[in-house]
């Protein structure tokens, strides 16, 4: 482990050389810069270039960044990211049995409101309702987020609405697609799976300890790679742009638009996150069949309340409210 | 550590000399009973005394047990406990940072419902809202239960005053004294705190992983063992009674109660475990003032809706709902 004296030295090695990118700063600049010893300066170079940044070196010219390698590192992260808390701190780890758990643990052990767990690939991604999570390296955003509102749990259910609102929001503004939200937190694009959201919950009964929410966003996943029971339900951005998409530039998004809907839902309630919520819900007004764990319903989707409860109006005219269960279209 | 079957054995030596207890029981007959050898006997025997038991021996006799200690080991729960599964499995330990706290880390490791953490003192125990919870050596029934009931996060707050039932019932039942309630959930004998509760919950939006009910009862702190910041507000059981109460009996009588309301509240809903609490409370119809985390209100404690929250009259004649907070009666 290096001291966070040394990281944060590094990290202003490499800002100094993405400033002019592609073009050699000597030695000398660095070390005057940054106030470091030739030999240090070498040894974080090795360091980048450990972690995939392609440097060249030329007797008296200096280091020149020719490459930066697709990998969500915390230094990245921070770069430009402009966000008050969300992303404050970056756990990141090449491989983790599960995003949530790890920020379970770390919440637990009293990291703050914002921080973040970013992993390359999830051994044991998991969904809601016990399933698995698809996670496979360097091709998703599989990410969580702590937070610590100062609320009872039965206010915290809108934090998973909220969450869509966000990612939907930033895959719209970096991709220019517009995934779909099916009650009450999946996206969609074109019927298929895009992103999905698992929130979990310490609390006493007065007052929240602390949320973690999930986010597995498939971006650059090829057909092929999915496996043959996810490809008729799943798909990725990169499928439906025909392009590679940043997923760095996707994950600062989502921590910006994360953080302007969570300040708005605190600041002013969860009815102006509801609207934009709506807005992009694919359901409503459509015939439905929704599972419990205990029944099986089949009716309209009529409204979301104001407590994100879907309201299905049944056959024989009468409404039922529902806070949690799985929704597929009729007939389809 | 024992092996399971070994403390079996040692469970079993225990129940024969309880049968004949103050009369001498041979060593060949325990032998014969319990299919062990004179040596194991020994040993078995010797463990016990280090427990507390008092074990007389004479030559040719046998061994007499004399003294049970008042200690509250998971051979003793189990001893003609007769639920279905609270307390099906006991964590017993002298001394615990916090018995939720323990009861979390198990939970999370997956043991099952109705599983029970005792520890015969806490070093940090912990009350509602971050407070300290004074929980001296021996002297108090310091003990958290695990529970996994199939509802959502929202449905879980009722378990907190079935719990302030099911301690109000055990206590009433063993010592005669009839605590009531305050709303939500204290536990008072003569306007000062007998019991407190803290419930905890682990969840995703849609489903409870498990809930931690943890109980503290003052059985037999005597009035100069209780701090001073305390004497005002708090007693003890033994203090009300004048005389020594069994933790033993208590705690199991607990466990029984408990389950007793739990399936209730599984199979009838909630509305006939509130109907008791009802009975019990003291606030109902009184002036009161209620402090949450963001303001103090005061008004008329009118009356408890279907789901636990308190109705509070206001001056104006509006009703205030509230789901969490602390109350406190206005002159007083």
């Amino acid at each position: 482990m290096m001291e966070i004296g040394e990281k944060l030295k590094k990290a202003q090695i490499l800002q100094l050389l993405k400033k002019d990118r592609n073009q050699f700063v000597s030695g000398e600049a660095i070390c005057r810069h940054i106030g470091v010893s030739r030999t240090a300066v070498w040894k974080h170079i090795r360091s980048l270039r450990e972690e995939g940044y392609i440097i060249d070196a030329a007797t008296h010219r200096g280091y020149s960044l020719t490459y930066i390698p697709d990998r969500l590192y915390p230094d990245e992260i921070a770069d430009g990211l402009n966000t008050e808390f969300m992303g404050g701190r970056v756990y990141y780890h090449q491989s983790l049995e599960s995003t949530n758990r790890e920020a379970r643990a770390l919440a637990s052990g009293g990291v703050p409101g914002g921080s973040l767990v970013v992993a390359e690939e999830q051994a044991g991604g998991r969904g809601r309702m016990g399933r698995g999570w698809f996670s496979p390296k360097g091709l998703g955003l599989w990410c969580s987020l702590i937070l610590r509102p100062e609320v009872q749990p039965n206010e915290a259910p809108p934090i998973t609405m909220l969450t869509a609102v966000a990612v939907a929001s930033a895959v719209e503004k970096v991709t220019g697609v517009a995934p779909g939200i099916k009650w009450p937190n999946d996206l969609l694009v074109g019927g298929k799976k895009i992103c999905g959201i698992l929130t979990e919950m310490v609390a006493e009964m007065e007052k929240v300890d602390y949320l973690v929410v999930g986010v597995g966003i498939n971006v650059n996943i090829p057909f092929e790679d999915f496996p043959e029971e996810l490809r008729e339900t799943a798909t990725s951005l990169c499928l439906e742009k025909n392009e590679l998409v940043s997923r760095l530039h996707l994950l600062k998004q989502f921590l910006r638009e994360f953080e302007f809907y969570y300040q708005k839902w605190i600041n002013e309630g969860f009815a102006p996150v509801l609207e934009e919520w709506k807005k992009r819900c694919i359901n409503l007004g459509c015939p439905v069949r929704i599972s419990t764990s205990r029944e099986v319903w089949e009716g309209l989707a009529e409204d979301v309340d104001s407590d994100g409860a879907l309201l299905l109006r049944m056959p024989g005219g009468s409404v039922q409210r529902f806070m949690a269960g799985e929704v597929s279209l009729r007939n389809s």
